[in-house]
């Protein structure tokens, strides 16, 4: 082949990723031939080491490289809010607002009847065995996870504002009801610093829906 | 870090390609903690033979896993012409047209005095040796390139149509006058399929100027 199997067979493999098509996966391999041997050493790890070092954090489900994973070891997160999210990059949005001090669960995906995911098929059984697990800390404190020692006050859904990510959140609540924890969700409305005349229609009329008193 | 070390350093090694940002980062990097093991070492892989196992060829200067490179080494290409492209990925995209079948000089880049660049930072020296090589054939045979057997008719410089590539067009067309050999230059005009109620006024300039009789 032109140029040499080696480019070849990385834009090959470059091209297997999301989103990057023939011509950006040239870009990319011309980019890593021209880089330092140390820069593309480190990329080449860190592609290796991501499969083999991550697991799922026994607490809160998240990716991690230690169980229990960082957030939930951190004594200085507030153990008594709960944060669930979809997906780990969603965990990693929340954290980069740097305005969340409080814990995560991680369900793995949002109820899609479509698509055949069903309640099953989250982490929504260790979210309920997680806030189960502190009503009888009397008797089996052992048993349950070292985050729950503090008992969780409030669990914040925030699912993405869709018909999945809104069916998931009307699940959690009503599935959290009885053991009397208090379940709220994030806002909907006009993103800060967006224009009202571009806006949806959907996004206006819950805006204005949801209006609050100034 | 959140999520673990692991998943955050393949993010910012990603991040370093060009045009990849930190949301595209993070979305590749979960890409490949959810591919197949193998298809994760089969990257790793390609990034670090890339960087291993190419050179030059010595005498078209494309970029090569065995010197000389399979396109000067294949006899069936013709010998005759010559395309010079300022790049190696300007030399796979005219390889994918599947029209040419000459040889190929890679410069390396183009002339450009804004940016420093001077014919001493191109191949143009080893172009001109490689041309010069083929008038004194009888005596040193030995020394001119293997692909150099057969003389060269026509050099086409396939620089794109933009102020860099017709400076250095230009350039190589003076370059190589006093050799008598024939140097043309690819067409511009309107792309094939394009709309001329779209294409730019400068397009359509140059399309009616070196217009053709049918």
């Amino acid at each position: 082949m032109a140029l040499g199997d080696p480019i070849q067979r990385l834009i090959r493999e470059l091209g297997k990723l999301p989103g990057i098509g023939q011509k950006t996966a040239t870009r990319l391999a011309f980019h890593v031939l021209r880089s330092p041997a140390e820069q593309a050493r480190d990329l080449a790890q860190a592609v290796l080491e991501v499969k083999d070092k991550i697991r799922l954090c026994s607490v809160c489900m998240s990716l991690t490289e230690h169980d229990p994973c960082e957030l939930c070891a951190d004594p200085s997160r507030d153990a008594a809010l709960l944060c669930v999210v979809a997906q780990p990059p969603d965990l990693l949005a929340v954290e980069r607002t740097g305005s969340y001090r409080g814990r995560y669960h991680v369900l793995h995906g949002v109820l899609s009847p479509l698509e055949g995911v069903g309640p099953d098929d989250l982490r929504l059984r260790e979210l309920l065995l997680r806030l189960q697990g502190q009503q009888d800390s009397s008797k089996d404190a052992a048993q349950a996870a070292p985050a729950a020692a503090t008992p969780i006050r409030e669990v914040i859904v925030a699912t993405s504002p869709n018909v999945e990510g809104e069916a998931t959140a009307l699940y959690i609540a009503r599935m959290l009801k009885p053991l009397g924890v208090q379940v709220t969700r994030i806002a909907s409305g006009l993103p800060i610093g967006g224009d009202l005349e571009y806006a949806d229609g959907v996004t206006i009329a819950r805006a204005l829906e949801v209006r609050r008193e100034m």
